[in-house]
């Protein structure tokens, strides 16, 4: 039984400024979604998922209707959204092997937070597509895989899909995010630490609120342009350390200060709350190069570069920080086994 | 005895940037430094000052020398700056008046905390002047006032004076400074409410790691002129209001809204801490229309806008404040009895 997985991703840099053309540069992390498959005789689909909120979650697809279990203990619309994600990812799976009437026994088992910001759908959506396509005898290109768990978050997101997530997923790396052009950057690695607050913000709503910010003052259209130059700033200096060795202690301290800013343009933009600036600060305080919210922000999650233990401690007590771990950039993308 | 009072200063916007010729609003609030003068027979100079930090301190000058109390329980860096406050209001006093030889007792009393950023020292200087020159009979216009209490504070600071703290305390209102230029705004009644982490940063620290980010970085030099840019939209924002009325909700909206981003900028520019961010939370969640820190930053305070009591008891119960207090935008700068 063909099992794949993919990573998760925070945004090292440029969150919101990307949807006006600037380039954004999110990083795979190493916390994975796991899916496991196996063909079936017939045409139907079986799904069992276990994750952090999802645990014990079983559906059985049966044409096009999902019924989960009545005493799941999860919010419907998490429930349909889950579903509507493995119905998708299977579609595509189904059309990149050219067997309509495929049927799969699928289980998906993902350590990383849903909700969170931190890509857990488009990594589902990745390992799905790709551990049903190579039990059914076909292994596809990385970006082809991208493209196809692109189109399931698209199906199912109606509209507010990012391409970056799953490109991230499927290739792993930190990766250079321009319009709809995505491509791998050369990157030392990264010593990420991830505070998560138990909350998530609107990205629709945020994605609004910097829209009507723009479109009302110039000087919060150059925050959103300020943002986009310190991205570039920050792809020199990933250009200018070492590929794939450990980044040394200078490295982290540009990239640290780049963070610290480009955190400090998010919350001129409106997208930062009380808990986030709070993990920061934390984060900060405890000796992190840097930190910053990552994704849409409104709650969630923010990264921190810290290669010693004291930012995971910190932030572990922090009362506004629920889930705290150490998330090394991955490398690689979906891994077959 | 003619007793003087000079109120404090917050900034309403553009702090930091103005030091690179971009306009900034600081505004006179209510909370006043007093202080009373009488004419001595011989050329003596007597002080007897009791505020925040320096209740019960007594010191005599004599010549050049200042003696104070041994047993007083304030750090000697504060006494002699107080001290040095003095010496200088009392040379401009004279000078003024044309009085070489004239000597005085003078009664400090000021409500407004030391080194919060709050301008107490150029409240201090405006009133001592003002107060002195009339105990001999000399009644200054204002801005010669404002002009000998600057320099004061620059014969003190050793340079780091601003015009805009002594030219507040002298004229009250909102002022708008542009480099050595300043001038009254029109505006209406601000409902200001200002909370105190009990700490000050190193303005000149600060101000240099401003101008060190500026040089490296054009993101932050843009980020500078974002801020410029923020006020120059506060501007019309108070000239459209009617002046001396109570601001409505619209445009204390309005003003809280570019209050906060100014506060992101700052943070960008590194001059927040976690306590000023803190602070800046607890009053948004309680419903104020903006906040932001004010001065230099690095500790000390933060304004908000709110007519309501919400802010104010929010603040007094948030860990990270140790003092809060209303401060409405002062009309009147000095005040004679």
């Amino acid at each position: 039984m063909p099992t794949s997985t993919a990573p998760g991703k925070i945004y090292l840099f440029g969150e919101h400024a990307v949807v006006y053309g600037e380039p954004a540069v999110p990083c795979a992390v190493e916390r994975r979604a796991a899916v496991t498959v196996e063909a079936r005789d017939d045409d139907r689909v079986v799904v069992e998922a276990s994750d952090l909120t999802l645990d014990g979650f079983t559906v059985t697809f049966d044409g096009s209707t999902a019924d989960a279990d009545p005493e799941l203990d999860v919010p419907t619309r998490l429930v349909q959204s889950a579903t509507g994600y493995v119905e998708e990812a299977v579609a595509q799976a189904r059309d990149a092997a050219d067997a309509p009437d495929a049927g799969f026994e699928l289980s998906i088992d993902s350590e990383i937070p849903l909700g969170a910001g931190l890509g857990s759908s488009a990594a589902v959506a990745v390992a799905a597509i790709d551990a049903a396509t190579r039990a059914l005898g076909v292994t596809l290109p990385r970006e082809e895989l991208a493209e196809r768990a692109y189109r399931t978050e698209r199906a199912v997101q109606e509209g507010g899909a990012s391409r970056a997530d799953t490109f991230c997923s499927a290739t792993g790396g930190a990766v250079r995010v321009e319009g709809s052009d995505c491509r791998r950057l050369d990157a030392p690695e990264l010593p990420f630490v991830v505070g998560f607050d138990g909350g998530a913000g609107d990205t629709g709503e945020l994605v609004a609120g910097v829209r009507a910010l723009r479109e009302r003052h110039a000087f919060a259209a150059d925050t959103v342009t300020a943002i986009g130059d310190v991205v570039r700033d920050g792809e020199e200096v990933l250009a200018d350390a070492p590929a794939g060795s450990p980044a040394d202690e200078s490295t982290l301290a540009v990239l640290g200060g780049l963070m610290d800013f480009d955190h400090g343009l998010l919350s001129a933009l409106g997208v930062s709350t009380r808990s986030l600036d709070a993990m920061v600060w934390a984060a900060r305080e405890a000796g992190a190069h840097g930190a910053k919210l990552t994704g849409a922000g409104g709650g969630g999650c923010i990264v921190a570069l810290d290669r010693t233990d004291e930012t995971e401690r910190a932030l572990r007590y922090a009362p506004d920080c629920v889930d705290v771990f150490r998330a090394e950039l991955a490398t690689e993308g979906v891994v077959r086994t």
